[in-house]
């Protein structure tokens, strides 16, 4: 497929989603936004969730450059806002939340979001090697064990807590990762 | 109302929600289920998402008995491990995924669930008085921020990464947070 008519397929798909959730969310929809023939989407991806997995990896909206400050908390705080921007500001958060929402009960698109997770995790990975080389970090911590604690309190608080994701969340968050909460005298 | 009467009508919200998930739960549903009056119901509930929240703060298979093992380390490990436990295993799992993921796309019952986390954080909060008597957290750590990092790790782990959490998840986790990511040397 020409990678001009591949765009305008998953930007339908990414559209459509924004609009109108993921059960409202058809491939018969997709064909009409896009002037794609049916058939032709089916062929390429063979269900919703495919598709729709496929949008998510290659999401202009959920594009994100992952920091590059000159130290770890620099980049862990840049990460902690990226993903509470991605959670929390139109029109990414409206694409983000509803296939994230609508993958706690499809397991098919369940599976299509842990590529999209996995695709973050490796273009995160260089901070911690990064991290490494500057001695900034410890030889036995867990880069994925990080980035799952910071994103996920984002979601817990910008979705189930609708607390606001302030400056002053980012900086505690990153510093007890950084420092942990024991005493320091 | 009669309290066991009460107690029907949450039951059978439960039952319903791990049934046929948020979409199929309808009050006449729970009418039928409970048999107790539809507009009763809704004297006592005016909506789904408003007898749903009274149903997760009740519901005894979300019951949690915050952990009291002696430390701090020991009881954020049986917090992990409840977590956990909520939200991977029957029945338990099949009520609060249903409920957590519709609350995502619903503002009500977000409304509603923001209710049932801050019942579980003030339960939650002896943990963190008893370790301050104890010594072993810094005066300035923020409670709500370990508990969101921890929950909101075990969530994305769960329900979006579909790893694993086992007993090197949870301890790890838990060193992180009391410790830091910091080089110790």
């Amino acid at each position: 497929m020409a990678p001009r008519k591949q765009r305008q397929i998953l930007d339908a798909t990414l559209e459509l989603l924004a609009e109108k959730g993921y059960e409202g969310l058809t491939i018969e929809g997709v064909a009409g936004r896009s002037g794609v023939n049916k058939t032709t989407i089916y062929r390429w991806w063979p269900s919703k969730a495919a598709l729709l997995g496929a949008a998510l990896v290659g999401a202009e909206a959920l594009e994100f450059d992952p920091p590059d400050t000159g130290s770890l908390a620099g980049d862990l705080r840049g990460l902690v806002e990226g993903v509470a921007r991605l959670l929390t500001v139109s029109p990414s958060s409206d694409i983000a939340v509803a296939a994230l929402g609508a993958a706690v009960h499809d397991p098919a698109l369940a599976e299509a979001a842990k590529g999209f997770f996995a695709d973050r995790f490796a273009r995160e990975a260089p901070i911690f090697e990064r991290a490494r080389e500057r001695g900034e970090i410890d030889a036995s911590a867990d880069p994925m064990l990080i980035v799952d604690l910071l994103a996920g309190a984002v979601w817990l608080r910008a979705v189930f807590r609708r607390l606001p994701l302030d400056q002053d969340f980012t900086d505690r968050a990153v510093a007890l990762v950084l420092h942990g909460a024991r005493p320091t005298g």
